[in-house]
């Protein structure tokens, strides 16, 4: 809404007395006005954790303030990122053949839901290339099987790179990216996948579900991490199926459960909303 | 609401044509008024589901329209098990220290929204003998150690036969009943437990849960079989949760989502609308 | 996902017994095989409400057989509507400028959740004729001022008559049909719209209901009537707004739901799980 | 969970730079400890919000630290409350025949969920005199009628005045409390009622949403005012509904969202997380 340049900062470290009078007063003192200040505590570990977003002086540079803030947060012994709202990050979904969620992602960019910009959409299947290229989006196909999955993976890291892509969204890339490429890429990766209760192992989980009869279908967006589905939980939800469903309502409310999820992971992301330590996040919210 | 008495029968078996054809006009040729019908097919599976609700011919006795369906329905290859909405089945209530599903249950039967009589209140521990007797209900313990349990199996079966219980709830009874307990009780026995996305073995989960940062908590409610917390669902439901959140509060929400989740499927079990087949439930709501 | 053709029939009348046996006996004589059958008894009013689909004989015409079951449902005293599952209606999407409910449509139609055409897309702005050109759409701007109104309904009902459209989707159309348009094109008008607890008269819903610091914002989906915003409710939904939601959240938001329960709506018409009577609706989902 | 000492403030006023910097710099200028900081700003109407939570200085007097902050708060220009919470205080529960929200509250507070003590059961029927007697409460019965209304109202309030009430919570009270009962009282008074989308006027809401065929019930709890019902929002919930259920299903249903509701809005009015300001609510959850 706001014209104005706006910083965020990201900080955790461990806790002790005056961090929230410290960093407020170092805005303060510096010009500063503090717009939103979140802090958590989680006092089982005895770490500290804050967002906070300000407007720095209009007599300072916007990125000069982030570095010396920066360097404020380690004097006081905190890790911090510290975002310029004003920036719009690169992004780069990767899609394989199903469009639920790469249509939806692609209608909230164009409905201003997400600061940010998509520079490419990439692809192991070509069959989402007419739709991607028809909202105007560069569109890489580039195949993977099992044989050429190293080689794939760093052509995807060499187009990460020159694109300068600063998020990988998987919209259901149906891939399993190497610890590797992680590595290498070095920046968040946002996956989405199907949840149950009880969690099924193995394939066709919808099948599986409906053989139990579960009662809830549920879908997690995580951050992507060596264990595969195993890293920090950003959003979760759940949808009530009932015997009346079939496999394929299943599927379908697993679609909108899908979207609904990975959008607001993504947006929350975006919006430097959330903070990772260990395999856990603090959102934000 | 309704002085009649009305008979309900839950059928299933193999599908074949002029099922709903055959119950209803069997039910109209002797006099009787459908006043709820609800069928499932599971066509994956090709078996029949039907709950059917009737008043029997005023000139007819129930016990013995009861008795004609049970032996029309085996013509028909159906397996049926037929209720007297009159009769009110006796229940047994087995608790230990915990008492949150204990009061509610309790509060919601005085509230009549359970038709049925609570027999015995069974307990491990002596915490809850004051508050059951305070309700009027009579309580029981039976102390349960690794090396007595066979032999407090035993009492407590004496016990379910001696009031002649149809149905025990395990509110919160945080013991294991044996294989051996459940196939002599022979009758249905209902469990609550806690659900999380992902699953967490072992001890204390809403530790690991909050450790891992899940933003839903849940649980389930089940039939109680041989492999403990792996019987049909009956019912289940989450709760969202946050950083915000302590240990403290996500058992407390949990609390809630047992005493909701519990409650509903003890109302659903007592009124006849859940039908039992391999590892599944239909409940026809 | 099955290749035979199906009927569904919508029934409606004064309760009396033996209606379940006499419509599934109808059937099952003429060769039929019920797939499902769901009744209901609105036991304050007396009537007595069945859906039920079948597949008739491979011996008979599906018309035949759909107007053979229309007049014996009469003899019996009922309503009914029989729906061919063969079919698929032809619709018209009315929309505006806003573009969420008409690209979340759309791309459900296209994945096979709508079983119809959708025929033209109607509008009284040019905003989305690209978007819907871009599907393949026939995109007609019908202007509409206080001036034109009676004029630009008649153009409407030509292009409806036309296309044979048999259900129009206001998808976000914000101009309000006349009580001559709804009675002349005779046929069912779905409508979405924003609901709050407690309710908002007048205009900028969203901004009264940030002022009021309401905790959770709606969408309800009905069909439309003479009187505005008061037909049969087919589905509603809401979502949780804290103080930290601004004006903007809360659009954005409404926009979800109003997606969400639009879109679950039209599948229920759709699959002819929706039976009105008086100003209420049965959805046998 | 602590035994240490914390205090809490509540503040609210114009928004100015600095706001953070300076509450938080206060504190720890006085060697206090900042527990939780939570802040907000209506960017709107420019009104800053903040909960703040602290440990004083083991040296100072928790009393003595309250007054300061106060006064320390009108020097910034805002408006503040501050509570110990090491300070329980008196509530009073109103009722009446209902007893679903009393005994749903009472054993809530002997779970240790509300930080209150339970002073007394004020009833404007004997009902729930054996039941609060049985909890070890004090149960006052005053009858009310349209004429001894005034004089009912003058009794509760010295009551309230006699045992220091600084809460009253309507548990399905099921009368209204003059304005002038409230300016007199000047506590806090929290009220439970059932919301409903459309709202329906007039008495018998659950029977006119039955008839209506609405899909989605709900309650509100909030403050009470003048304006019955009307007062600033806590806590909003609603349950999904369909034709199965009876108008007694949805009282049912009706009850268990009040439950859920009034209680969630108390613990939060306890644990001093709500501000209010006009007729809104800022919920620091």
């Amino acid at each position: 809404m706001s014209a104005a340049t706006t910083l965020v900062a990201l900080l955790h470290g461990p806790d002790q007395p005056g961090l929230v009078a410290k960093t407020a007063g170092w805005i303060f003192a510096r010009g500063g006005n503090i717009l939103h200040a979140d802090q958590h505590r989680d006092l089982e570990e005895g770490i500290f954790f804050q967002r906070i977003e300000w407007e720095p002086s209009a007599a300072a540079s916007a990125s000069a303030e982030a570095d010396a803030f920066r360097e404020f947060a380690g004097v006081i012994g905190m890790q911090a990122r510290v975002i310029n709202t004003a920036h719009r990050p690169k992004v780069a979904l990767f899609v394989s053949k199903a469009d639920h969620c790469f249509h939806d992602l692609v209608l909230r960019w164009r409905a201003s839901e997400f600061p940010c910009e998509i520079a490419a959409v990439v692809a192991n299947h070509e069959d989402l290339g007419a739709a991607a290229r028809g909202y105007g989006l560069a569109f890489h196909v580039l195949p993977v099987t099992a044989e050429t999955k190293a080689e794939a993976e760093a052509r995807q890291l060499a187009l990460l790179r020159e694109i300068g892509a600063e998020l990988v969204i998987l919209a259901r890339y149906m891939q399993v990216l190497s610890a590797d490429f992680l590595e290498k890429f070095g920046r968040p990766v946002i996956n989405i996948h199907h949840s149950f209760l009880p969690a099924f192992a193995g394939g066709r989980p919808y099948h599986q579900a409906y053989k139990r009869g579960v009662k809830l279908i549920g879908a997690t967006a995580h951050y992507a991490t060596r264990d595969l589905d195993e890293g920090p939980i950003i959003q979760q939800d759940v949808a009530r199926v009932t015997h009346r469903h079939s496999v394929e309502d299943l599927v379908r409310k697993g679609r909108d459960l899908e979207k609904m999820v990975l959008a607001q992971a993504v947006r929350w992301h975006l919006e430097a909303r959330v903070l990772v330590y260990g395999n856990k996040t603090v959102v934000f919210d």
